[in-house]
């Protein structure tokens, strides 16, 4: 069993300023020492101890206040734990999720079902009557070029709105680096193609995206499982080991709050994986759909950031945030440009042109940037608010993870529970969930569910939690 | 070498009624027989009757009048003959079509450059003012539905549309057969990923669209090229004897006007063909993107119109006949559905839902059957332009297909002429044309070209042919 990593230094600060909370030094609503302070007595930067205080920020045990710095948390609500840091298998195998994925899709298009299974966003919580009005005025005004290809790399205006927003990843992309897909999911599999071929070991996250490991075995490659740290990602040291003497063709990942568990791997543990990867020459496919929906702070970075070699192929989307039914998403896929370029050719050929031009726009005139300020607070309060109601229904012992981004929860029941007959029984009642077996390419986490807290909380959704709660109890 | 199938019985009276011409019993503008007439007298059906006349006409031998019967081809213009019966290896070869297809579709992006390279509709032959209006409307009448995703199987109001035009196509599809896919690329791709493996051996014509040339090779499979017949298409002796003693995982065909021959498939060759593949379970993907693009007469039937076992899988698109931007294709897949419809999912998740909403109701409003219309005779006069300003312009000798249907020409060029470096030469003279090599797997077809005949006809297209005659001589 892999032991976890040697914690960042911010950690071990964290770790240090959480003392004085547990001694009693400090009580809640005290006023925790000045970042610049914590600089000077521990001799760190500035960047890590800020990470040392969003670190106990995540856990929820100081809050931030604007202008006034950090204050020991009021609130002292029952905390369930997280779930315990992941151990999956160690050897490689075939993935089989079944048809587990066509029944949580299905489920997502009969309104009468609660929607907690697949992970997306509410329309409610979606831009649709300003982001309908671009499309309108585009279709109107775009003529020829609406109806014609947009043939790869796609949307010039596109690839250059994505291209100014990328130094907010902490990297600067040029537009001609990116091309654009059907979704991100295309993008996904056009890298997995350009790198992996049947019979390949591509290495992922445990638990990871369903879709990926369904992916991974049609495509009759085998995935890798890497265990995860509830709040950092992905193990490295697990990594580490698991390349020893073994052709891995890829690295798989969503680095900025992982689907199902929401962590975030901290920047320095970014920089070391990609070193990691680069040593034994291996791809880094990052999935960064969800590196726009942090709930405080700044986005966070992308391991691209950090790539000299152009080993890194970034993935991102606009299904999570804006429009999952326009089909865009894009990748920058480093020095594997070309051949994912040919692939997309023989994959979709062009990805479709007036969605892309109507997300240009949408982001052009500075509707996208506004709209995702708001965005990050209710998938914030969505998390909450389910979070608490699960908390309040579910039985006591149950640990429940606390993204600090996303929309999505990851909940560990307890033993007994099998979550894939908690679907069954949930489906009977009109409630979609995701069972813990479906990010498992070894069917682990046999008593854990994903609820997606991608819409709206209502009444409805509280009754559907509290008949969740019955069913596993 | 491949000796052509036994003509069919309809070709046996085509040839006599060709006597009476080639011998001067009858001479140009003089009436031919009555339909009813050679029915008596062959005591054959009206329908073998017809297809006897329709080939005469394929031919440029006859001509049909409105009302008044078949009348002997007065126009005494310089017949050039069509290439010869195809004869490619007939052993299974790994594909190799390189980087031509990025430089082909590149150079479609460029207004600059003459385009007979990449076989698409030029925006003018296109309804842009009145799909762009639909489209408008539905963006703003869709509300969340435009926005939200539109999961597998696809919108209900597209696939009932296709359904509904089904019975031209000499079946009965219900709207549940039937899924939609970004464009009929992606179509193509998940049939041949639903039965067919790396290793794996698939029987395509040949000369075929390069576009599943290379999908064959990025999917590891061979090809295994079958010869074609320029009216008639795939030689089923050939078809037989090469699927003799060999595993062959799926045939993938356009028998209605291929690309690039233009040639269409008898109906009675139809049958024999699905006859052919049940028997050894083999499943024909056929792709019918140009069905619906006949020059005259009625839209030839397909292949699945004689399906009893679910084996053919059928795709088509709306690419090649109002929006290639609005990738919009589908699939009625047979007994593979549910296996297509998971492929769907790892593939690109959805297909954009306005595009689909919008192209529905085009259909549904009867704007689509309308445009058609206009379609297939725009197509055919311009086959007719192209095809004169070549015989004109290229060297005698050369000879060139006769398509009755589609928008594409295939000619054979002198024997000394590379038709690789025809295409260098072109693309420095601004034209861009796709060469023959393109078209096999084998490299075969060196000295042949096809020219897309997709744009309306022009003074620039006009020199662009007098340039390639030069290049050519």
């Amino acid at each position: 069993m892999p032991s976890p990593s040697t914690p960042p230094l911010y950690e071990q600060v964290a770790a240090e300023l959480e003392k004085l909370i547990a001694t009693g030094v400090l009580r809640p609503g005290d006023r925790m020492p000045s970042v610049r302070r914590i600089c000077s007595q521990h001799r760190i930067s500035l960047t890590t101890a800020v990470q040392a205080y969003r670190s106990l920020e995540n856990r929820g045990l100081v809050e931030a206040r604007p202008k006034s710095g950090f204050f020991v948390q009021v609130r002292t609500r029952r905390l369930a734990s997280e779930p315990l840091v992941s151990t999956p298998g160690t050897t490689a195998i075939s993935v089989d999720v079944g048809s587990l994925q066509s029944r949580i899709f299905d489920a997502a298009r009969m309104p009468e079902i609660v929607p907690f299974g697949a992970a997306y966003p509410g329309a409610e919580n979606l831009p649709v009557a300003k982001l309908s009005r671009i499309m309108a005025a585009m279709a109107r005004d775009a003529g020829a070029r609406g109806v014609n290809y947009d043939m790869p790399p796609g949307s010039e205006k596109l690839r250059r709105e994505i291209a100014r927003r990328s130094p907010d990843r902490g990297l600067s992309l040029s537009p001609d680096e990116i091309i654009t897909t059907c979704g991100g999911t295309e993008a996904l599999v056009l890298c997995l193609r350009a790198v992996a071929k049947a019979g390949d070991v591509v290495a992922v996250e445990s638990p990871t995206y369903f879709g990926v490991l369904q992916m991974i075995e049609e495509m009759g490659l085998k995935a890798l499982e890497i265990p995860m740290h509830p709040q950092h990602g992905m193990n490295l040291d697990a990594l580490e080991r698991a390349l020893r003497g073994r052709r891995v063709a890829a690295c798989l990942a969503v680095l900025n709050f992982s689907n199902p568990l929401g962590s975030l791997m901290p920047d320095e543990n970014k920089q070391h994986l990609v070193k990691i990867l680069a040593k034994r020459d291996v791809p880094l496919i990052e999935d960064d759909i969800n590196g726009g929906l942090y709930h405080r702070g700044e986005r966070p970075h992308t391991a691209k950031a950090f790539d000299k070699k152009g080993q890194v192929m970034l993935c991102g989307s606009f299904s999570k945030t804006l429009a999952p039914g326009y089909r865009v998403g894009w990748v920058a896929p480093g020095r594997y440009y070309e051949k994912v370029k040919a692939l997309k050719l023989t994959s979709t050929l062009a990805t479709a042109s007036l969605p892309q031009l109507a997300i240009a726009e949408f982001m052009a005139n500075g509707s996208y940037d506004h709209h995702l300020r708001g965005l990050r607070s209710r998938f914030a309060e969505q998390i909450r608010q389910v979070s608490e109601a699960v908390i309040h229904a579910f039985p006591s012992g149950i640990k429940l993870t606390r993204p600090s981004g996303g929309f999505v929860l990851w909940i560990e029941l307890p033993k007994k529970v099998s979550a894939l007959k908690l679907h069954e029984h949930a489906l009977a009642e009109k409630i979609s969930i995701a069972p813990g077996p479906m990010f498992s390419a070894s069917r682990g986490f046999r008593n854990f569910i994903r609820i997606n807290c991608g819409h709206p909380w209502s009444k409805r959704m509280e009754q559907a939690i509290a008949v969740l709660g019955q069913l596993i109890k």
